[in-house]
C-alpha cells in the first residue's frame, strides 16, 4: 500500500520550494524556483532507480524500465507549475502519487512488463504566458517551434524561446514531440478541485468526460439618463437587462443542469458607472461548461430566448457573440474500467464524474488512450493557498495508480 | 405673449458659446467660455433695461426695477453653467425664460410694482469641482469663506478662491449671501428632465417636491472559484448575488412605485473581473429618489429584507451601507397654485409633478417661498448634446412665468 508519509513529505518540500509572494506557494515556470523543484522531484525519481531526463520544453520525466522495453509505455503524471499564490496540490499531487505508484512497484519486487514513465509537465497554467497547457501540447504536437517566437511573458515579454534559453534549455523542441509512439495508456491524477467528492464522502472520482468550454460575450445596450427623472416602467437601463440575464441562465442552469453544466459571470462592467446615472451599456461575459453538447446547445439556445424577452420587457438591445468553443473530451473507456475495477478490488468508495476543469489529459487524449482520478479537494478549494487534499485520500490515490497500471501492464497489446 | 424666436435665438446664441468638445456644448463655470456665455446675457438683460450686477461668487442678476422699490422681490432664473458634452437646455432655458418674461413686462406698458430679479447662478452642475450647486448654496448662505478654500478643481487642483481670482472675481463671498432679505418668490423654470409631460401630451409640470436622494453602498462576498468544478447549486457567487438583489429592488420599485420613486444601480464593480472565475465579490451603489418617507422607508426595508434572503439564496453575505441622505423638499404651495391658475388662464394643459433632480430651486426653498415649473424635454433626454425643449414650449414656460410674476406681484406681503 501508498505510504502517506512519502507522498506528504514530497509535497511540504515542493509547498517550500517557492519564490516569494503574499501568500501560499508559487513555482512558475522556467524560473529558478521551477528548476529547484524540477531538481528535488527528480532526485527522488532517481532514488528509486527511475531513470530522468528533462525533455528541450523542460517536461520532466522518470522512467521505471520494464521487462519488455519495446512493449507499448504507461505514461503517469501531470504538471508541476503553480498559479501564483497557490496550494501545494494543483498538479504535483499527481506527479507525486505517480511516483508513490512507481516506488510501490519497486517496492513489490515485481517489477512491469511495459515502461512507466512519471512525467511531470512545464506551463500547465495560463500564468506566465496567458497561454495554458504548453508542456503538453508540445508533447502533442499541437504546438511547435512557431510558439516558441509567438508567446510572450505578460510580465517581462520575453518569447517562450528566449525564456526557456534564460532557464538553460536549447530554445528549440527537439524530440519533446511524442506523436506516433506506441503509448499503452497515459493516467492523471488530479484534485478534483470542486466539492462533489467531499460532499459525498467518496475517495476517488473516475472522470469520463473533460467539459466543453463556450465562452459568450454580451453587450448590453440602454439609454444613460437621469436616476431621478425616468420613471422605473420607461428606463432603458443596461446594467438590469444584464442582471436579469444573469438571473435567468443562472436558475436556468440551475434548475435543469445542476451538476451537468455551469454557467459563470465571471466578468460584468457597468458604463458610465456613476451613482447617478442610469447605466448605458454593460458588458459581461458567460463562461458555459459542460459534457454534453445537447445541454450546451439548449444553454445557448435559453440565453438567445432570454436575449430577445431582457430586450422587449428592459426596452434594452443585447449584443450576444460567441468566443472561445472548445470541445468535450471524452476519455478512453477501457482506462475508466481499469480505474473502476481497482477502486472496488482496494475497497475505495468511487464514482464517475465528468471534469469541470482543463487538464493536460485533455490533450493527451489526442494521440493516447487517456483516463484521469480525481481525489477530493477540501471545501472544493483550488488556485488558493488553502487547497488540501487529505494524505490518506493522496495514498488512496496512488493505490488506485499502482493498481490500474498493474492492470493495464496485464492486458495485451492486440 | 412670449417670442419664441427671441428664447430660440438666445439658446443657439449659448450653445456656439463652448469650449472646445467632442460632442454638444460645454461651459464650465468660471472658464473664459462662461465669461463669454455670461456677458452675452447681461447684453441682452440690458437691451431692455434691466441693471445688471455680477456678485462676489459669479452669480448673475438683471433687476427691472419695480414701482415699489422696497417691496418684497421676485426672483427667477436657473443656473448658465454645463456639464461636459451638454445640450443647450438644463439650467440656461429657465434663465431666457426668466429673461423673456422680463421683457414681456418691459413690452406690456406695465410695470410690477415688486423689483424683479433674473438670475443666472454659477457651479450649479459638480463638474468642475465634484460639488454641486455652488453659487445657489453661497447665496443661501450654507456656504461660505470655508468653501472657498475646502473646494478644489478635480482637473487642475485650484481652490474654488484661487478659481474665482483667475476668473477676474476678488476671491470673497462678500455680499453674497442674500438669507434675510425681503423676498417674495423664487420661481425656477427647468426642462424637465424626464418623460413624463412628453409622453402625456402635455406642457407644463407644477413642482410639487423635490425628491429625497439616498446612496445606499451595498458590497457582496461570496467565494471565488473555478467556473466548472463548483456545481451551480453549491457555488457562492457575489456577481450572481449582486444582480438578484438589483432585480428585485427593481421590480419591486416599478410595481409598487412607478411614478413615485426610482432605484438605480449604477455602480456595478465585480472581482476578479476574469472571465473563468466565480466572483467573489461584487460592490454596487444604489440611488434611491422618492418625495415619500414612508416610500423611502419601504424601499429600504425592501432591501434589508431581500438582502437576508439573497444571503441565504446564494450562500453569499451582503453588507448595506447607508450614504448620502438627501431629505425632500416640499414647495411653496401658494406658489404651485399661482402657477397651476397662470396655466388655466392661459389654456395650458398641466400637470403637478414631483422632481427627481436636484436644483438651485432646492436651496433657495430654505430660505424663501419658492416654486418650480417644468417644461417638457424630448425623449427625458438631458446631460446629452440631443437634449431639447421644443420652441412653443418655451414660449409657453415663459407665459406662464409670466402670469405668475403678475400674480405674485398682485398678492399683498401680509
Amino acid at each position: 500500500m501508498a505510504k502517506q508519509e512519502r507522498i506528504v513529505e514530497d509535497i511540504e518540500a515542493l509547498r517550500r520550494i517557492t519564490q516569494p509572494c503574499a501568500c501560499g506557494t508559487q513555482r512558475p515556470s522556467y524560473t529558478p524556483e521551477y528548476r529547484r523543484g524540477v531538481e528535488y522531484v527528480r532526485r527522488r525519481m532517481e532514488a528509486f532507480g527511475l531513470k530522468t531526463r528533462e525533455d528541450n520544453a523542460g517536461n520532466l520525466y522518470g522512467l521505471l524500465e520494464g521487462r519488455q522495453p519495446d512493449a507499448p509505455k504507461l505514461i503517469s503524471g501531470s504538471h508541476l507549475d503553480s498559479v501564483k499564490c497557490s496550494g501545494a496540490y494543483d498538479g504535483i499531487a499527481g506527479v507525486l502519487c505517480a511516483l508513490e505508484a512507481a516506488r510501490m512497484i519497486v517496492e513489490s519486487g515485481v517489477p512491469l512488463r511495459r515502461p512507466l514513465e512519471v512525467l511531470g509537465t512545464i506551463g500547465e497554467e495560463g500564468t506566465r504566458f496567458g497561454q495554458a497547457l504548453i508542456g503538453s501540447q508540445l508533447i502533442e504536437g499541437s504546438w511547435g517551434e512557431e510558439q516558441l517566437d509567438a508567446f510572450h511573458g505578460l510580465e517581462d515579454g520575453l518569447s517562450l524561446r528566449q525564456t526557456m534559453r534564460a532557464y538553460g534549455l536549447p530554445g528549440n523542441v527537439e524530440g519533446v514531440c511524442r506523436r506516433g509512439e506506441r503509448v499503452k495508456a497515459f493516467v492523471e491524477l488530479h484534485a478534483e478541485q470542486g466539492p462533489v467528492l467531499e460532499d459525498a464522502g467518496l475517495s476517488i472520482g473516475v472522470v469520463e468526460n473533460i467539459v466543453a468550454i463556450s465562452w459568450m460575450y454580451i453587450t448590453v445596450h440602454g439609454m444613460a439618463s437621469h436616476p431621478g427623472t425616468i420613471p422605473m416602467s420607461v428606463r432603458r437601463d443596461a446594467c438590469v437587462g444584464a442582471c436579469r440575464l444573469v438571473c435567468a441562465v443562472t436558475d436556468y442552469a440551475r434548475e435543469r443542469y445542476d451538476g451537468e453544466a455551469t454557467v459563470t459571470a465571471g466578468k460584468m462592467e457597468v458604463f458610465p458607472g456613476n451613482t447617478n446615472c442610469i447605466p448605458s451599456r454593460c458588458d459581461l461575459t458567460l463562461d458555459i461548461r459542460t459534457c454534453s453538447g445537447a445541454y450546451r446547445d439548449d444553454l445557448v439556445r435559453f440565453i438567445r430566448e432570454k436575449k430577445a424577452e431582457v430586450e422587449r420587457e428592459c426596452r434594452v438591445e443585447i449584443e450576444v457573440r460567441e468566443g472561445m468553443r472548445q470541445a468535450p473530451t471524452a476519455l478512453d473507456a477501457g482506462i475508466q474500467q481499469c480505474i473502476e475495477d481497482s477502486c472496488r478490488k482496494l475497497g475505495y468508495s468511487w464514482r464517475r464524474m465528468n471534469s469541470g476543469a482543463g487538464h493536460d489529459a485533455m490533450i493527451f487524449s489526442r494521440i493516447w488512450p487517456t483516463g484521469m482520478v480525481f481525489v477530493p479537494s477540501r471545501g472544493g478549494l483550488t488556485h488558493h493557498p488553502d487547497e488540501f487534499v487529505p494524505p490518506e485520500e493522496l495514498a488512496k490515490g496512488a493505490d488506485v495508480l499502482y493498481e490500474t497500471f498493474r492492470a493495464l501492464d496485464a492486458q495485451s497489446d492486440g
